[in-house]
């Protein structure tokens, strides 16, 4: 199958050997899990194996597979078309030296990971796609697109930087652009019918996280952090209706563990809500950090964690193929990206998040030469001085090299919580 | 007047002993000079002089004073409205210290300049300004306008990223904001003749600098690179009629120099393009040493230079004022900067260029952080390659802790050129 998918074997060997080490150190080391989290941890031990097949069926029924980078592209269109939607964006270095030859060594490193992903030949999901879909976010997306069409070719979608009316109009003709096309590469013509289903089960996703996140506001905190974000994670992978079944039946499990007070860590174990640049998978550096050193991570405001997950397409009322595609447009532009300016309702989120969460202090992660972010952590900051919540900056990449002095950062943090 | 405008009176004359020696250096230096850059010479010693008494002049007679970042600002409609535009990037190391305060170390030199320069309160052109337009173009400019409009209230212009229809529209409509804004600060009605009036001086101006950028193919070569580039970053500052009476008079000079085979530097000298990001007044680093090194720039590929000045608005057949509009909108959205995607345009202007100015070489000019220009390095040295034009990548800011390691850089590919 590797082979059919045109991978360079050596190196995905070599890449499994690494993510399984990883994975056990970081995760399957964790204390008081709740058993639910088995799922997880068959899924991940399966992400370059069943799953892979079972997208590999797909095709061979005539689905189509359609890789992505940003919460912007509506899942909903994908889902309504029978297709098959995937998350590109990836968390550990790859390829780098290769990467160096085509984008500047100053581009952030979830970039320079998903270029190298595709550039070692390493990445299972990128191979099996049948449309890539960009967007006009950051600089640096935008146009390491450009290089990345070179391997792939791409579909992108503007996204606008402002939400004035003009902007609203851009991004709806936007979204129509994108459901021409994947009626176009499917065959599928996507009717108000197919579009309500493709909403309902991406609603329906949303919803298990909303409980998930609702729980994490108990004090012992029922489910780590690390292991939240790995549901995350996971969601930009997995089938859409099996993950909601499962991430529901965890979320059972958590409310029993609540009504007896169990939890991950004790009562009164220092509460930190991350806050910032998207963590994709494997990336659990700075989470692992922070919960060996002794706290418990009960929010992520994040690409991967809230942002893309709060808010839900709203159906009352509309019955029209046009009807629909407006209210998806709508929902998408309510996702506070830090690309946009004014941004402040991300500022809002992150002190109401502190509040729900009952996180006694913020960390917010910042990809090195992620311009948005690192320029909004400034504001951020600002915000949660306002709120006497204490918090701390961290700026990095995906090398393992400045880890002890992060630890010693989050350390000394941590102290000042207690 | 200096303390009217609110300058902090001790920093600003350092700045202007600073800037004085420079400029004493780097151009008065210069050999063979046309005679009419007398004229600029003036400007210079009088930028912070004779200028800024005619702009707290034309105020107090109700005229007002708009201060722009980027090519992306209509010009014509600010001329339209009898009001005064000036530029406000800036190209010198100032106030670092408090910036990085606000805004993250890892931001390119530009921003870093001109939000430095209003914390340090030594720039009279911001001071004066009763109106200060950004633009969504880069990240970084997006974002730290937010925290530059805590010093400074500001309009921004939204500019998409992508060319297509909606964009158009998009833009378009934000062109119609930009009018109406100016309209409300100035409480001048804008009307057809008007704009037409501005679009013409406008024209005027680009085309006095199309006459120079011409007469730069001769070789010898007629005006050095260190001086087209002043004039390119006068033309920010200057009033337009007066700037185009000028540049015609030098261009008259040159034309007569060109005839009698005179240069400022002999027939055969080392041609150079220069190609990338904008060099704001006083940044002549890089030139200065390329020059220094015994090569002539034959042309700037710039925002400071004929990306800002190639195109012109067409009247022809536009009467009403929403039809002008339609016109500046769609001249406007000719430029290739390099947030936009794909931006096919500009490598071919590049091409172009080295042909047109007859180039032995391109030096591609990055500042370092400048995502979108960095980015597109990587397709110029492409297409060059390609045209077997040498090209030489320089990635700098606005320090001179560099110049030595450049010097070298540029000598030895100067070596290549023979």
């Amino acid at each position: 199958m590797w082979k059919s998918l045109g991978l360079n074997l050596e190196a995905h060997d070599g890449l499994l050997q690494v993510l399984g080490k990883a994975y056990s150190d970081i995760y399957l080391s964790q204390k008081n899990r709740p058993a639910g989290m088995a799922y997880l941890d068959f899924v991940m031990s399966e992400i370059h194996g069943l799953r892979i097949e079972e997208l590999v069926e797909a095709k061979k029924q005539g689905r189509k597979v359609i890789g992505t980078f940003c919460l912007y592209v509506p899942e909903e269109i994908i889902v309504a078309a029978d297709a098959i939607s995937v998350g590109l964006c990836a968390g550990a270095e790859c390829g780098t030296e290769l990467v160096e030859q085509i984008l500047p060594r100053n581009t952030c490193a979830l970039i320079k990971s998903f270029v190298g992903f595709k550039l070692a030949g390493v990445c299972p999901y990128v191979e099996a796609c049948d449309l890539v879909i960009g967007e006009t976010t950051c600089d640096g997306k935008t146009k390491a697109y450009e290089i990345f069409n070179q391997y792939k070719p791409m579909f992108i979608l503007e996204v606008p930087h402002m939400k004035n009316a003009n902007d609203r109009q851009l991004w709806r003709s936007e979204v129509g652009r994108l459901a021409d096309k994947i009626e176009e590469l499917t065959g599928k013509k996507i009717t108000a019918d197919l579009l309500k289903k493709g909403v309902q089960v991406v609603n329906a996703k949303r919803q298990s996280l909303h409980r998930l996140n609702q729980l994490r506001a108990a004090d012992p905190a029922p489910i780590s952090g690390l292991d939240s974000l790995l549901i995350n994670q996971v969601q930009f992978y997995d089938d859409p209706i099996r993950f909601t079944a499962k991430i529901n039946e965890l979320c059972d499990e958590l409310e029993t563990r609540i009504a007896k007070k169990e939890g991950v860590a004790p009562a009164g174990t220092p509460r930190i809500l991350v806050s910032g640049c998207p963590m994709a998978a494997p990336n659990w550096k700075l989470p692992a950090i922070i919960e060996k050193s002794g706290a418990v991570i009960v929010g992520e405001e994040s690409c991967v964690g809230e942002r893309g997950t709060r808010n839900l397409v709203d159906l009352q009322g509309a019955t029209t193929r046009e009807e629909i595609l407006d209210r998806i447009a709508q929902r998408y532009l309510e996702i506070d990206c830090a690309v946009f300016t004014p941004n402040p309702e991300r500022i809002e989120h992150v002190s109401e998040m502190t509040r729900t969460y009952k996180a006694n202090g913020v960390v917010h992660y910042e990809l090195q030469f992620c311009t948005p972010y690192t320029m909004e952590g400034f504001a951020v900051r600002k915000a949660m001085n306002e709120n006497s919540i204490p918090s701390l900056r961290i700026e990095t990449d995906y090398s393992m090299e400045d880890a002890a002095q992060i630890q010693t950062r989050v350390q000394a943090f941590l102290e000042l919580l207690k």
